[in-house]
């Protein structure tokens, strides 16, 4: 999650460090056994594991405060997209096949016909994507679980399991990454599960408690509507994108941070930065808010995806057939975002005016 | 998490079952390829899959409201044994030997000490049982979590996975169980994460709102430090077993639903039941709450583990060597507990005397 705005984001940094250090301590713990842990990556987002000669991914995460639009909406089949999406694209961003989920589902009181919705939207966004649903635990906390209005509140996150396809000899970290490189963007029309709490405070500065029901002026439908608008999965893209032989030199599943962070992330184990000149636009209800909230770029461009739901650095040979590839997928849009360059920045312009500018480190 | 009292228990089957309905429709998703669930599977704690000829164990699940016992003490450090008890302990039921977790901490809001000894105490328990931590999440959402007292609030949960020893041609499921068999139990000093709310409960009408501050009268010792108790983390005792060729016939971690519902689950396969004449004593305090709410023995033995950690079911010719097993172990305490019956009860003794009987089913 990104760190909305009042909050520390410095503590933020403090207390996951602090969970790294007591982490690290047990990495030695399976050295030379079943789930030794690669310390070799870079840019990781996710953990990669040795099972049997074959490189496991996991990660786990949830969609945070995504879950108050279900609430206000009272539509909860889309947020299965959200939830595959946050744990199978950090796997995909490390050139990971997602295989598997589990996911816990902590509720105040329980309410069946959500806990129906919720699942039936993440066995269909599962589905989609390949991956199997093994396992879930759902948790009845009473006031340790709070939400908006009168219904059932819960948190929901997940753990994803993937394995490095054969067609790949190590896992996609951005060790490949090399100036003239070329940055695909791969497009995204919502949120995704990040920039809530800042959406929020727009929304409920310009129209109330009850901001959900107001309507977006670029789109004509409810800002509930909008804010809820199911994740794009890319899994199965960089899949197929492998499968037809191309090696992406690096992935930005782009998250809380938005591209800045998780681009830089890939970049800087080259110490490289990028241009882009032709990211897509962020959907019409964010350049909406961008304007109701007078947010400035910089802070615009690191809450949100603005548009781009991930990055995939190319050779430029591969340029035009990963396109193709994204072309013949269900639904994906594509484009030559731009390209990585010397130098540790990343510029991003957009409509040929600079937008923003971020140090990669 | 076992149903407290005033929860619907049939509800809380309704909404598991329609997650599993959802779940078992994206199993076919793998079939063939890498994360193939395995579905011959009995009695299952954890769910299987298969990945480059290996078998992996999968499983999540949280600490519930156990948390609220940390808040009360400001003890932080142990939670990451009931934590990890949760998870490892239900692939050890399967046989799997846990190889690594990962874990999602949601929080109102930071608190960097919390935080760091929250880890402290997972990296802990972790290297003692040979499991490495290599992810986590650590998610600031405000108001969505909620808890005793004015400090950070949160709940837990961890997703651990494993490995099939090569010592095991198949995950350990009950099939074997036969008329005869021994029941080892291990002994547990306090009540897990399980038949907290039915605790909370009793000690809040015996002791007012600040029950934890009260002394138990059996041991002394405060009734926060009481139900703080850490659990025994039994997967390392389970790979000794396997690991001196002894194969159990089936293995019951004693969590929510207590020994009724775990070893019902183990026993239901072969369809057989159990008397059990010699469990573990409960622990002295778990005796006294008995008393304090003056909780019906079928009541008790199913909120809580009444002593018993786990339930290891063996050929009688493997009891003396296992028992030697458990005595080299760092701390277990092991003892006969009954044998496997024909018939469909599970039958329980305390002091000569019937305390329970319940259907397998």
């Amino acid at each position: 999650m990104s760190a909305p705005p009042g909050q520390d984001i410095d503590l933020k940094v403090r207390c996951s460090s602090a969970a790294f250090r007591w982490a690290r301590k047990t990495f030695d713990a399976r050295d030379g056994k079943p789930g030794e842990v690669d310390r070799g990556l870079n840019a990781s987002f996710a953990s990669i594991l040795s099972v049997g000669g074959k490189r496991l991914g996991v990660t786990s995460d949830g969609i945070g405060t995504k879950v108050e639009v279900a609430e206000r909406t009272g539509v909860y089949s889309t947020l299965g997209y959200d939830l595959l999406a946050m744990v199978a694209d950090d796997l995909a961003a490390n050139g990971i096949e997602p295989t598997n989920l589990t996911n816990i589902l902590d509720v105040d009181k329980l309410d069946e016909r959500v806990v129906d919705e919720l699942m039936r939207g993440l066995s269909q966004a599962a589905l989609e994507s390949g991956v199997s649903v093994v396992g879930g635990e759902i948790a009845e906390l009473g006031r340790r679980v709070g939400g908006w209005g009168g219904g059932m509140h819960f948190n929901w996150c997940a753990t994803a399991l993937g394995v490095l396809p054969d067609e790949l000899e190590r896992p996609i970290d951005g060790a490949q990454c090399a100036p003239g490189d070329a940055i695909v963007a791969i497009r995204e029309h919502g949120l995704r599960s990040n920039g809530f709490s800042l959406a929020r405070s727009i929304l409920s500065q310009a129209h109330g408690e009850r901001w959900h029901e107001a309507r977006c002026q670029a789109t004509g439908e409810s800002w509930g509507a909008a804010l809820l608008t199911p994740s794009r999965v890319c899994c199965t893209l960089v899949r197929a994108l492998v499968g037809e032989g191309v090696v992406p030199h690096g992935i930005a599943h782009v998250t809380g941070g938005g591209i800045p962070d998780k681009l830089g992330r890939v970049l800087k184990v080259k110490r490289l930065g990028a241009y882009l000149g032709t990211p897509f636009e962020p959907p019409a209800f964010v350049q909406e808010l961008v304007g109701l909230g007078q947010v400035p770029a910089r802070v615009a461009w690191r809450h949100w995806n603005m548009g781009n739901a991930m990055l995939v650095v190319l050779a430029p040979g591969d340029v035009e057939r990963s396109l193709a590839v994204a072309a013949r997928g269900r639904g994906f849009e594509a484009r030559v975002a731009g390209q990585v360059v010397e130098g540790d920045k990343i510029r991003i312009a957009q409509a040929g005016e600079a937008a923003v500018e971020a140090e990669v480190n």
